[in-house]
């Protein structure tokens, strides 16, 4: 279900009284929490508001040709008469930029398990990225779309769906990657910086992780040590994002990386596909997550680690659990 | 510039008076020559026409979800009154399907190097695939999209932009991908089918050629050996689409892949980033290609060829023969 017009028309109102905004969005920021933070900071900012955009972790290399992004502060200074928060689902996701800071004003997010924390909350779910929201409000406002915000805007479309290939993409989706691109964003080039480009050392920490690769039945899973970080001088602690390319591994149904990490613990991530939930034994574990996308990081050695949790995600496939 | 209304009427009235058509893509089928050719092959069924649709290679196994695919046949049999060949740049590239055959009557296709060799030259290079120029003559004629037809382009519009991410990407690519999810195309079921599911065999073969990754300057490049491809058990000679990735690490101008053939050859690929044109080393040795992306495969040892192509394509990146 669409936002509700008179909740837009709410939510632009408060904008529009206030002089200074202050908007923020969640720590270990994405593309979305970016090119909302940047899209929504810009477009206020063209309204003629003194704003300040606030990210406490910074904006990932990725996004920084984005227009604005040298703006972004970690902590907000001085006083503001409205808050903003974008993409986050709860205040703990902001870090503590919010401490000892008033209400949050309006909450714009598309995740399902936003808590509805702010005096106006526009949430939709349906949405296939926070930016999704931010342009229909832009649009009921009749604010015009500079291109530093259409490039923004439709940076956090490209990521969250990521390239148009998530199931919930519409003809909307289209149309209104459509327009901001008629407004001056350069698809092919954020494309390319958010989802396409890969380090040297990232592409080889894939290498020593792809040939230990494993499968049993359709359970399919790798390991990265330190050593192999060491070997390809991998700066990260995760996965260079490689189990999103086991997840596409066609003859799989959960796929699953264990990642060492230092002091004696492991980092767990799963992936599923529809039909089965990865998400409990991610939280029995500490973890979090969704059906289809969970991660952990637990105590012990590599391969005590991986036996256990081989032992816990197997019975998933055996008809036991799924969903 | 668009093809010239003129012309598409043409085109029309050609397949509205012809009873027998025959629709031929190229050898080697993609996803857009698979797509065009059922796209159109079904649009004409839908109009009434007997209509045979050829592939000499059959159709490939990610495009035998689209509806008409057991329909594609490796040669054509019977008498035709008219025959369109889509997606070829020239006749050779349909192998010998219409070897002993009447001229033919419509070509479409969106390659520069299209050389017109039909009757009618539905030829448009600024087309993102020739699926888009299939969809234009449809509106032009006024026939009904049925989910089947916009399933098959919307796959060619899909795959040559590689997920709409290529650089001739633009508003009205998008308008039409949403225009043909509404008559009934599954976006996100034919884009995971054709562009990121991956075989177990095939990863596992570019964990072999990752872990094997060598760089100089901005020159990167792998090898795929025999003993590769028998320890994974990957049943192609091609690498796997492996290139793809090493072209999209970012410290990389030029990237290679030299994959060992039986018989002592060595195929080998090249991408390159924009500045700079792969396509006449690729040409001097007999194969063919693109500034951006060419291949050729020539006699010789694995360290040989290596050796030898490493030593023709550094001076590329030397500034020597940047365009």
């Amino acid at each position: 279900m669409p936002l509700d017009k008179g909740l837009l028309r709410q939510a632009v109102e408060r904008m529009r009284s206030a002089q200074r905004i202050l908007v923020v969005c969640h720590i270990r920021p994405d593309g979305d929490a970016i090119g909302s933070l940047l899209g929504l900071g810009l477009a206020l900012r063209s309204a003629g508001k003194q704003v300040e955009m606030v990210c406490e972790d910074g904006v990932p290399s990725d996004c920084r040709q984005l227009e604005g992004s040298s703006d972004v502060r970690r902590q907000a200074q001085g006083d503001f008469d409205l808050i903003c928060v974008v993409d986050a689902s709860d205040l703990t996701r902001t870090g503590s930029v919010l401490q000892d800071r008033g209400p949050v004003g309006i909450n714009m997010d598309h995740h399902p398990t936003n808590v509805n924390f702010a005096d106006i909350n526009l949430v939709d779910v349906q949405a296939v990225a926070t930016a999704e929201i931010i342009a229909g409000l832009l649009a009921q406002w009749g604010q015009e779309i500079t291109p530093a915000v259409a490039a923004a805007l439709l940076t956090g479309l490209v990521t969250d769906t990521i390239g148009f290939r998530t199931s919930n993409v519409n003809p909307s989706t289209l149309r209104l990657a459509a327009s901001l691109m008629e407004r001056g964003a350069n698809l092919p080039m954020l494309y390319r910086r958010t989802l396409v480009d890969r380090s040297f050392e990232a592409v080889r920490l894939w290498g020593a992780g792809l040939s230990r690769l494993e499968r049993d039945g359709r359970l399919l899973w790798t390991t990265l040590t330190l050593d192999d970080r060491k070997a390809v001088q991998y700066p990260g602690r995760d996965d260079a994002d490689l189990i999103n390319l086991l997840s596409a591994v066609d003859s799989a149904d959960i796929s699953m990386i264990f990642v060492e990490q230092p002091n004696g613990r492991v980092k767990i991530s799963w992936r599923a596909q529809p039909g089965f939930d990865v998400s409990t034994i991610a939280a029995s574990l500490g973890g979090g997550g969704h059906a289809a996308a969970a991660g952990a990081e637990i105590q012990g050695s590599l391969p005590e680690v991986q036996a256990a949790i081989l032992g816990l995600t197997r019975p998933l496939l055996n008809g036991g659990q799924r969903v």
